[in-house]
């Protein structure tokens, strides 16, 4: 078993063989710069890790590594557009850069690319991955869009906050483990079993993410504090403490979700102090910490050695124990 | 064998049936809106009339049928985004009538499901749809990309012309009649040779339809006769007068390509004469001939019966004898 850093440098090199622009140049540059942008590439990594637990050579899984990362970017490029965002990893977003047509068009081929690349799989697993791939990608889809519905919706509860999570943030993670599985052709137990921590562990992981948002270090979140108050994003923190406070205190929390200030300094004050007084900050953490112990006792059910375990274990800590 | 209008028939009901709108719904509602905007369902027929022609029951290729038709409802919608089209057979576009960010994500999730109808085949058919399918979806975007980049190039050549039109329309009609010909699983020659039929006779039904748009019937062309004229657009009649006409020919048409008059009529009587002065138009002409032969003479050298190709030979026929 490699280290994930090496697994990730291994991954890079392999993206920066294949992955190179062509003519036309507007429809492939995008392509290359987005995918050269960086980034943890933590759900390719988990695709090489994956199939090594399961006894193949990572190697055979580069191919289904590079499509996950591929449909990733496809993604971030069409949210970028709708979300009307500037940067991305601190450069330029695609339709910025380019326009939002060539944004639209760049990321359709990427959709296609990334199919594409299963077929270097022979038979049954070229039709397994596929078949993963686009249930998994329109659940994406579906994610995003009750994300975006959410926006204008008053009545979002949080069951459905759960499943939006899921599917535009959890399935990935759990299908990029899922298919280094597919890859090394192990058991559909543990097939089910390693997408099952996957999907845990990314519902874990956003819903720290938003709790980090509001709760976080500034100096090491690496978002800006407070980001989604300024939106007034409805998020599992906010959610909860409408829930969970008195009649009046929902009212303050509300009215505070309906103004802009310009300086947001009081308002996001206001608002943590709302979200500590009522009890969401510590639901927040427990509901974190059920979905990350889950995601750990699934882990331990795998049918592979401990030592094969322990590179996921450590992996998974060192995704939750960010600066809460 | 059945009729065209018997197959289109099929087809949609077919759709009716299987293309229903669910949760979310600013996902799927659009898919359905566009789905039953009507068409001719030219790509989908061609689907089910190879499937027969090639020995299987048309039945078989239904859904490779449907996932050609929301492949193709997909392009439109993106198209129509990048175009900034207001309607789309006479109806308000998908981003007019929602907006842009359901636009491209209802696309998004579209060019999925397409992919998702295939894994209703069995194995080898699934892996040789699937590839077709991103062989030509990917085609079909850098046609797109070319005909976008056109739009502010100056240089653009014939062949290059050639290969846009090629890319962005004719390989999906050739891929729609191979698609039929993997379903019935006949020979790699005969499944050549079908797409071969639909590759050249697409090229000559966009080449016919530039010619149209100039030369066309008011009455019976569809479109604004002059559409193309009025937005200057680099069609296969205006790159060919510019090749064919003398210097000071080409300067004057030029000039035409570069002003927007309010009152259109004289610019269009103008271009149209230089088409004509220049042998454009005749030459144009003899290009639609020659591809419209050579699809028909690739269908004659397909082994099945005489009585199966003469379903083909009139559909390609109904498609050509248009209003020129």
């Amino acid at each position: 078993m490699h280290s994930v850093d090496r697994y990730r440098e291994e991954f890079v090199a392999y993206l920066s063989q294949k992955v190179e622009t062509k003519e036309p140049e507007n429809l492939y540059d995008p392509m290359v710069y987005i995918l050269g942008l960086g980034g943890k590439r933590v759900r390719p990594v988990l695709v090489l890790m994956a199939a090594e637990i399961f006894g193949a050579d990572y190697r055979k899984a580069l191919d289904a590594a590079l499509a996950i990362e591929i449909f990733h970017n496809f993604s971030l490029i069409h949210d970028d557009i709708m979300d009307d965002a500037p940067l991305r990893r601190g450069k330029k977003t695609v339709h910025e850069k380019w326009d939002i047509n060539t944004g639209i068009l760049s990321g359709d081929a990427m959709l296609i690319k990334a199919y594409q690349l299963f077929e270097n799989y022979e038979g049954d697993t070229f039709r397994e991955l596929a078949r993963l791939f686009s249930k998994t990608a329109i659940e994406v889809c579906e994610g995003q869009q009750y994300d975006m519905d959410f926006e204008t919706r008053e009545d979002v509860t949080i069951p459905e906050y759960l499943r939006m999570i899921e599917y535009k943030t959890a399935v990935l993670v759990g299908a990029s483990l899922r298919m280094g599985a597919i890859v090394a052709n192990t058991s559909e137990e543990n097939k089910e079993k390693i997408f099952e921590f996957g999907r845990l562990l990314g519902i874990a992981f956003q819903l720290q993410d938003d709790y980090l948002d509001a709760f976080g270090d500034p100096e090491s979140f690496g978002k800006q504090v407070g980001g989604d108050i300024i939106e007034n994003k409805k998020t599992f923190l906010y959610l909860t403490s409408l829930n969970a406070a008195a009649e009046n205190v929902a009212v303050q929390l509300e009215h505070l979700y309906s103004i802009n200030p310009l300086d947001a300094t009081a308002k996001i004050e206001a608002v943590k102090n709302l979200f500590e007084s009522s009890g969401a900050a510590e639901l927040t953490r427990n509901e974190i910490e059920k979905y990350t112990n889950r995601a750990f006792g699934v882990l331990e059910e795998l049918d592979v050695e401990e030592s094969q375990k322990s590179l996921l274990r450590s992996f998974g800590h060192n995704l939750m124990e960010r600066q809460v």
